[in-house]
This record gives C-alpha cells, structure tokens and sequence, in this order.
C-alpha cells in the first residue's frame, strides 16, 4: 500500500523525523470509486479524519461536500474553495456561538441528537435543515461506537417534530454504523430504523428527505476489507427495500475510507531491547507512538500494516512502543506484532494506511516531542 | 483547590474557551514542602508534568533540578536559567544523535534500561554519569505503570558493568513506584532492590553512588493523599534499613505532585441531553475532553474534582464527555460523575488538580479543535 509516488518521495526528500506522506492519487482513486458505487449519493468527506488543505482542495475540485465538526472545519472547507452549500455542520454537540457563526458563513445543515439542539438552531440558524442522528448498535465494527452519538429511534422522531415546529426543517435522519464496518448489512438495519422515523413522521404530516448514512467504510489494514461497490449494492438493496420506489435524498460521510489507505507513515527504531535475560519478546521503541499520531491503536483497536527494510526473511514477536516517557504509549502488547529478528536500531519503518485520523490527533508537545508532520504530494 | 488567584483572574479577565490557569504560589509551597519533606535529595522537576517556561523559571530560581524526557525539554531548562548539571536526560529511550547533542549542551546524566541504550551513550556522550532504571510492580498506583520501563534487577546489574566497562560512569539505580502511588511503602520494597544491586556491584569492585527515586507523589483529586512530609519519612527509614550509614546520593523527580494541583481548568456546557425519554443519566457535554487535554481520564483513571456555580444543592449522576466527533470523548461514562441537577448549557465548570498532564497531551487540532489555551499566573 505504499505506492511509487511515496517511495520515491521517501527516498529524495529523506525527511527527518517521523512523518506522514498522503498521496493524492489514491484519495482521487477513492472517491471515484464512492462515486461509482453509490451514484446517487452526495459524498460529504469527513474533514476531521485529515483536514490537510491539499487533500480538501482535490475532493472539492472533484465535487465533494464536506461534513464538519467544527467551526475552524468550516472555514478550512470554505477556504478549499467548497461552498457553504456543500458543508454540513455535522457534530451534535455545538455552541449556539459557533451555529450563529456558520449560520453567517452561509450553512444551513445541521447535525442534532437533542431537543436542547434543535432549540439552539432555531434561534441562531433559523430556517435550517436539520437531520437527526439515531442510534446504531455498531455491530461489526472495529472501533465501536458508544451511545455519545444519537439518541433512541421514539425520541428522534420527537426531536425531529420539535424542529419542525421551531422553524427548522426536519430534513431526515442520520446514523452511524460504527467506524471500520466490516459487515454490509449493518446499514440494512439502520435505514429499517430510518423508514420507521420517516412513516411516523409522514402520519404526522412531516415530510423528511434526507438519508445521512453516515461513515463507516473502512480502510484495508491487516485483513481484507469488502470492496466499496460491494457497499454500495448493500446500501441499494436495502433502500429499496425500505423505501420502495420514493427513494430519499441520501448522503455519506466517508472520512477513514476516503484517506486511511492514501497515507504511510515513516518512523525509526530507537531501542530494541530486553526487559531480562529471559525476556521471550522484544521490546521495540519507534519515533512515533500514542501521542505522535497512532491514537488509534488505543485498546489496539486497529492494527496497522507495517513495511521493514528487512521483510521477508525470519520474524519474532515485539512489542511495539513509542518514544515518550509514558507507559500507556505502546502500541501492541496484548497481540505482539511479529517484526524481523533481524530489524536494527536506526532502521527506518513504515506504517501504512496512516492517512486517516493520525496528524490532527497527536499531540501539542507531549515530553517535548513535536507534532506529527505530513507531506500530502 | 481553586486559589484566590486563580478566582480573580478568570473573573476578571474571562477568557474565551477552555483554558488551564496555573498558581505559580502553589508550585512554590509544593517545591518547598519536597525540600523540607526529603533535605538531602535534588529534587529534579519531570518537566513533562508542564513545561511552562514559568514554571520552569520560577523552579530554577528556587534551586530545582530537571528531569527532562526530550532534547526540547532539555532546551526548554537551559531557557529557563538551569545550567546543565542540573539537567537528567531521563527517558531511557533516545536516538543517539539526540543524546550527542545533550553530550552537547552539556548534560552528563543519562537513565538506561538496556545494554544498548548504553552502548550509545558510550559513543555519544562518553565519560557521563548513568543511572539503570530498575523495574518495580507499581502495587498502589493508581495510574499503574507497565513494563516499558525499567528491567529486572538482575539485568540492571549487568547493564551497569556494561557501563562501567564502557568509559560510562555506572552512577546508580532509578525506579519509579507508579504515578500517583498512595502507598508510602512502595519505596520499601524498590529500595530494598536498589540495595541488592549496590551490594553485587560493589563485590565486582563497582562503587554505585546514587539512587533516582523516580516520581510517583500524588496530587491530591477526590481522595486525601499522604502528606509530602509522610513520604519523606517513610523513604528516609527505607533509606536506612538498607544502606545503613552509608546513604547514597538521592534525587526525587516530582511532576504531578509539583503542579497537579496548582491548576484549573475552566471549561463551559455546551449540551446536557438524554438518549431516550427514560435516560436515567443525563450526558453533559464539555468543551474540552480526551483529546483537549483530559487524556489521563482513559480508562477513567484519573478522577478530577469538579466546581459548578450551582453546588449545594441537588446532584444526580451524568456521563461527562467532550467536544468531539469521537465516541471514544468520553470522560466518566463506567462510573457517572454526580453534578448538580441545575447545571444548564452555558454554564462555567471547573475541573481542579488539572496543572499536570494537561497541555502538552492536547491534540493539535482534532476535530478542528484548538489545543488547551494556558495562563500561568
């Protein structure tokens, strides 16, 4: 997975320190292939999995909208050169401040889970369309959702017909599968959920629109994924099914299935060491950890793919740790990673489809150490 | 836990968004209660606890040393007035082009846990002082260390002949009992260790001279602490029982205890929700959460003191979680935090014992978010 252009950009610019390389063909290849898969859908990139400026100028040139977390989101959106029509202000937690802000910067889509929500919207974005987020169960998927998101089917229908009486529209609903979804049918239960709040909604006089079926798509780490068409069917079918032949307006917010295999991160063995004479595995300490960028090996939720310059011959088991004095950086303990015995000090590693979800989670300045630094080409 | 000072200036200067203010008056009783608590140790600061240029100013004027995990924070105590020999390199795990340029500026006291650890200090930094970070079983901790750190005994035996063979002064032992250990004891046990190395070594003709106590002195959160002074005692009798008159050189290496507890962090509602109409617990979101500043709540590890203008009167249990598009911004969720049934949107909280651990975990801007603003007053 890491490609040519990586290598090559790797070998001549021989960046010091660890660091991220994105290749901007394969995020192009990406969305192409959502495109294809669910042609029907409006893609909204989920900004927060890498906010880069380069990656955000290439998927709004392309056609992309763009789902939000923030307000420092949307203006790196609208500095991309994507219009306020195309961005949708997609956490359900939000300052009525920040509403009123995005509000004047043009955006009229917002993400609610809460009365309290709808109540904020009403008076700093009035006029707007709102979806409502429902609750998913998340079966399936590597990084499981907890309930922070969402709020039960009986009481989104609530919050819908509250907004709908505020004068906000009730666009729809939304929901998330969970990150890393690697069954397709997931999204065959959430959208029977959705029809429910739709034809509840319908009784009552209140016509909604809009689909958000979230994210979830996930990217090629260790195992094989499905492919993205093979979502895309999934996601068909059970419309159809669901909805018959008045199909709503749907949209996805790919984020980790738009990047995570576009990025490759290179980083040095420090140590490799022993813990005793009789130690049964390597320690081996990299530049990067935790608090670098691999956030998401926390509970070694996700397990990345990882590249020596001595592959191929014998492998032993390590334990993988970053470069701070913190002893909840490591990275693989539990399932240690099997590395070449013959790996040395000084040798450089990569850690691919690192494209997703690393640079803008490291930290400030952690023991000192810098922030993760990314090259997108 | 929340000063005077640290009151006025939030009222009257009322910054925008969250923000840590840290009471330097509390980082100096803190410093002056080690000093009187442990008279013949060098307290070295764990500069990675906040490296606050003032902070670190204040701590140089009165005398301290610096513990330091990184070339930056070795910068960072030469800015702040410390000269170098009153600098530890203490992170056992460096790139040896990084201890060359310690070497450098001038450091001469470096930790290891491994043979090769030493061998590069030999190369890079020769002739300077080592001491071998020993591993200890962190019982009592409440924020348990793992085995990153440290070998067994055994090993550091060898590690420290290595060293002395080596044109490296084999200086001592380190340990480290776990971050915030609440049981004076767990220095007994260490040192009764440190003493077996000292004895062995000292049959091969090599005179260790110093034992690093490590950290471990807790800040005082929901639950009393020993007292600094309790500490000191029980080292001082362990110190005795093991090396009878013949007392080695001792330093200390307080973070959290230094400046835990001189910090508050000022944060604001931004949503309090249910999921369902039969919520038992109500989810109130903040504007700071994991990935702001508040990563020591992983695993609800660390539990800090809360302040709301609405104490007194009624509480019920809430899950506390963050800002962030991220279901894993969750601070309390196994065991709800009890906060007053008045709280409403909008309203100012403050989270106490927050002035280590803080800033330099924030992400950089996940989710858009902006790091934890700081004001060391």
């Amino acid at each position: 997975m890491t490609t040519d252009r990586i290598r090559s950009f790797l070998a001549e610019r021989r960046p010091e320190g660890p660091c991220l390389v994105v290749d901007l063909d394969v995020v192009r290849e990406n969305y192409n292939a959502f495109t294809r898969a669910l042609p029907d859908s409006r893609i909204f990139y989920a900004v927060k999995a890498n906010p880069a400026p380069e990656i955000l100028s290439l998927l709004a040139e392309l056609g992309s909208s763009f789902d939000t977390a923030s307000l420092t989101e949307i203006e790196l959106a609208l500095a991309a050169g994507a219009a306020a029509d195309r961005i949708s202000y997609g956490n359900t937690i939000k300052k009525e401040r920040d509403i009123a802000r995005a509000y004047e910067l043009g955006v009229r889509l917002f993400a609610v889970d809460s009365f309290e929500e709808v109540d904020k919207i009403a008076r700093a974005a009035p006029g707007s369309r709102v979806f409502c987020r429902v609750l998913t169960d998340g079966e399936g998927a590597e990084w499981p959702l907890s309930r922070k998101f969402g709020c039960a089917p009986e009481m989104a229908i609530e919050v819908l017909e509250h907004a709908h009486r505020s004068g906000v529209v009730a666009a729809g609903v939304s929901f998330h599968v969970g990150s890393q979804q690697r069954d397709t049918g997931a999204w065959e239960r959430a959208l029977a959920t959705a029809a429910t709040v739709f034809r509840t909604l319908a009784e009552r006089g209140i016509t909604l629109t809009l689909v958000n079926l979230g994210g979830g798509f996930p990217t090629r780490y260790l195992r094989d994924v499905p492919t993205v068409a093979s979502y895309g069917e999934s996601i068909f079918d059970a419309l159809s099914r669901h909805f018959g032949n008045r199909l709503p307006e749907t949209i996805i917010e790919p984020g980790r299935g738009m990047v995570g295999g576009a990025g490759v991160i290179k980083t040095e063995v420090v140590l490799i060491a022993r813990k005793s004479a009789e130690d049964p595995v390597r320690w081996v300490y990299l530049d990067i950890g935790k608090f670098g960028g691999l956030a998401e090996t926390m509970d070694e939720a996700i397990r990345y793919p990882i590249r020596t310059q001595r592959d191929g011959g014998e492998v032993a088991p390590c334990i993988l740790a970053g470069p701070t004095c913190d002893s909840a950086d490591v990275l693989y303990e539990r399932e240690p990673y099997p590395l070449p015995t013959g790996l040395e000090i000084g040798d450089e590693i990569l850690i691919e489809a690192t494209g997703a979800y690393t640079t803008t989670y490291a930290s400030v300045a952690f023991n000192g150490f810098a922030p993760l630094q990314a090259y997108v080409i």
